[in-house]
């Protein structure tokens, strides 16, 4: 699983989606989306399934500038950070790696949007990893 | 830009949406999320941008079996079609390639997901470059 970056959150789920919510914020993402995985294995199959959300972010800036770069890219777009329950009962932050994402498209001059977008996810774990209040911290 | 399924739509964009809507629910995927990039760009930053949507979407069979898998695939679901309108006014209409996109996970047991995923796609391209209406065709 070399796609994501991680870290479990010393937090209740709820407070962990917040926290989340209020790290990509800081880091000027917007969440355009967010699924609720759970809630809709519940409705559509009648599965239970551990809490997990689907969070799709985007930096406006960065994705205009991909799409200016490559207009297909939408078909990869946006990056989602994942919170999910173990079975454990630990919370997990993961945000999928932009630069694998980004990479299928072999296109070089993405290159360097990936690699922003992905060291602002990087620090976005690294927020969590040390607290669910820190990454709202100024 | 080989990590895409795509043709031109005889029709008008709003009339493309409506018929990629109708082929996805026909092949059993629901639209998660369906993101305006036009207006998220004209909102967030004042830019104006051809008509494209990002539309998200679901096959809940499918990706529960994928997440029963490998917990992380979330960071890469849901797989996309796009729409928009080129230069030329053309309508096109876009699917992510889910082989290559899960292919980030190098998860062998996942492969005949992605290639059930990636063949309903390719029918939907296909019923939507027969016509707008040929999608809906029974």
């Amino acid at each position: 699983m070399g796609y994501t970056t991680r870290t479990t959150v010393d937090a209740s789920f709820d407070d962990a989606i917040d926290a989340t919510m209020a790290a990509l914020e800081d880091e000027g993402f917007g969440v355009l989306c967010d699924i609720d995985i759970q809630a809709t294995f519940q409705e559509k199959l009648g599965e239970e399934f551990q809490r997990y959300r689907i969070l799709a972010a985007c930096n406006p800036p960065l994705a205009h500038e991909g799409l200016n770069e490559e207009i297909e890219l939408g078909a990869l777009l946006p990056c989602n950070l994942i919170v999910y329950e173990t079975d454990e009962g630990e919370v997990v932050v993961s945000a999928g790696d932009p630069e694998q994402l980004v990479g299928i498209a072999d296109n070089d001059a993405l290159d360097s949007i990936a690699t922003e977008v992905k060291e602002r996810y990087d620090r976005i774990i690294e927020s969590l990893a040390a607290g669910p209040g820190a990454a709202t911290e100024t």
